[in-house]
């Protein structure tokens, strides 16, 4: 990372550069469980929110995470409506830079946008979540938490399983596992695969079949209008084939881990109790993430000026 | 409070209690007419405003005090439509529960919602105000303000005006005025009282009869739609019968204080010219909120760790 | 500005002020080019945000400044909908001053509105942008980019370019270039501009005419619902007559500095091309913007009171 000045899409970053971030997280991790919560590191530094779609979670999760290391924070929530009679993207980058911001944490509706600030901006670029397509703060976050329920991850299985297609939590998730040396599932319907192979993955319709040689089953949230979209034909046929409900649960290796990005649809994708079973993962995720948005900001922002050290 | 973790409504605090927690305020007090307002008291700790009902002005008294005792601070706003296709109360809350959060300060407009995530969380829940249910903050201010004004308070009157029905100001007030020995009366039509008798509080019909016996009119918020409900005939009923103007004010004692929670609808449950006269305190309300809310904070997340005391 | 509470418009200011501001403004610009772009000169106070139209650019600005004074700040966004249900100025006035902010930034769409609040508060009033009336640190940022390109002031020729009517940027722009010795002429259709005359200002409706004696060129956004209005017959016809566009820009000094208030129409009145020209000073204005509203902020709240120097 020493040289890194964004942090784009994981596969950017070497496994030595994902190392040296979930090395750092988990320092970050041991501040979190501290009475005082915080440390000096970016103080004097300004990092944005520039957020175009609503992610109450994730906002928080950066603002958190900023604020933890004694950053300035400044929300920017851009509606639709707004963009449409405001300024562009490139427009609302520039008065961000020549605000003197240090980092733009961006989520976006369109596959790309932090490709595009990158070319207008000196400022360190987070991406978010961009479209369909990328959200590599997400996929660590899942490695961090594998890491902590599992150690060694190379060789493991993980099992992606449902709207793989439309799903940026799938496509980080699938890259940054690979690049961990583990085994990649897709468990989907047919429907919501991507029509190309994903390179390194194997595809599978039949979720009860896999279930035992998982380590990890990673359940995605479905998105209720993709039944209107006839990707699936109805919300109970889904749950039938593809909820991980205590039944299915119960056929998975005793160790296995549960994870979900959230916001999860109990009921639909996963079933309530297994989102509070033991093997859940899930809340242990969002710790993870507080502690991976630290230390990307911290190696993005301060590593390289000889800012105070992780305390 | 040592071993309290929440603040959910006054009848869950001792008298004991109440008066550690007034002279915590009253100290802080000290320190907001100070040129720096602020003490390091809670510094590392962070407090999230969860707002399920839009409320500018308890927000930020929240969010001012949890700032002067130098606390991070984060603004979690749901609307009604946010929440139907979002996630729910619980996994929002788990979710700032695993960002590592220290408080959680909860206004929903559902009673009871501050109970539910009692059962939860570790962090500590701050009821800002549940449905027509409980308000202990802005019932613990009010008793501040009665006695920078009054002194002790034990044997005082107080009558509270208007739609105690809907109100969880009057509901929680009423708690906390009989707990400090105070006489409460309700003044209402009959259609804006409960139906069930108040334990320990006189009703009366008549304001006009009563308010030579009060050393405290506490005027409530009249919602316009109750009219609609049928709850009275008419603003100009109403504002006839209950409206505290300069005529009713004139038969009450000198001393008396004219209190209401604001905001204010001026010209129906209080005249433009009562609510600036000096026995008004309803500006002085606003700032013992600020004081209450950072010794309900203090006591809360610092007083048991060994925090650093007020300066 | 010693004995200066508030700003409210430029025609407060004494070309002495006005140095002042300029010189403090220019101080804190070399703190913005730190590593570490913070002082402590306002710890401990506390400054609103009072917006009652959005605009996030000046909003963010304003934020920006006070933060890296060290300030607590509160945004208080407040839509149309909520004034009709809520409180009104005067109220959230009042209650904020009883929280014990220290400074409220305003934007109000009403023309007046920050002196209102002048009548009934103690803390420092800022207005930042009151209907079509003024927009006292847009004009001061202003004269702080131009001196950075041109030096002395005194002499030099301004022209604003367009919706001279409507513009709060241009009214109190105007007043601070003649303040201090400028030439100033108003460049507009007839229906765009004031129908009475405006002190020392030179109209002309041909923009062409008098591109060769200036030495700025301030273009002004156009407002799309003007046409709607009947104040020019097309954006076409408007973009042929007063669009700078690069053929224009070849018609002026060599040394022509070319300034927006931002967000830019580009392709109406200014032309892609030259926004991004060497000539343009745009994300200039913005960075001056961060560096007057921490030097006000600072003259207003923490200059008399021995605060600590900026560093």
């Amino acid at each position: 990372m020493a040289e890194k000045r964004h942090l784009l899409d994981v596969d950017d970053l070497s496994r030595e550069d994902m190392g040296r971030i979930l090395d750092t997280a988990r320092s970050f991790a041991e501040v979190l469980k501290r009475p005082i919560k915080k440390v000096p590191s970016l103080r004097g530094k300004t990092v944005v929110n520039l957020f175009y779609e609503p992610s109450t979670r994730t906002r928080l999760s950066f603002e958190v995470a900023a604020k933890r290391l004694s950053a300035d924070v400044l929300n920017f929530s851009a509606t639709a409506s707004s963009v449409e009679k405001g300024e562009g993207l490139k427009d609302t980058a520039l008065t961000l830079e020549a605000m003197g911001v240090d980092a733009v944490v961006v989520r976006h509706p369109v596959a790309g946008a932090p490709w595009l600030l990158r070319q207008w901006l000196e400022a360190a670029i987070l991406n978010a979540g961009d479209g369909m397509h990328a959200h590599p703060t997400q996929a660590l976050l899942d490695l961090l938490t594998m890491q902590e329920r599992l150690g060694e991850l190379e060789g493991r299985t993980v099992a992606f399983v449902g709207d793989i297609l439309h799903s940026r939590v799938a496509r980080s998730g699938i890259k940054a596992c690979r690049a961990m040396g583990m085994q990649v599932l897709a468990v989907a319907p047919p429907t919501l695969l991507p029509a190309a192979e994903i390179e390194g993955v194997e595809v599978c319709y039949d979720f009860d079949a896999v279930i035992p040689r998982c380590d990890i089953l990673y359940m995605l949230r479905i998105q209720k209008e993709r039944q209107k979209e006839g990707r699936f034909p109805s919300l109970e046929e889904y749950t039938h084939l593809y909820q991980l409900d205590a039944r299915r649960l119960g056929k998975a290796r005793p160790e296995v881990v549960v994870m979900h990005p959230g916001p999860m649809n109990r009921g639909v994708e996963i079933a309530a109790d297994v989102a509070e079973a033991p093997h859940a993962a899930i809340t242990a995720q969002v710790t993870a993430g507080v502690a991976i948005r630290m230390a990307v900001l911290f190696l993005l922002l301060g590593g390289s000026e000889g800012g105070e050290k992780v305390a």
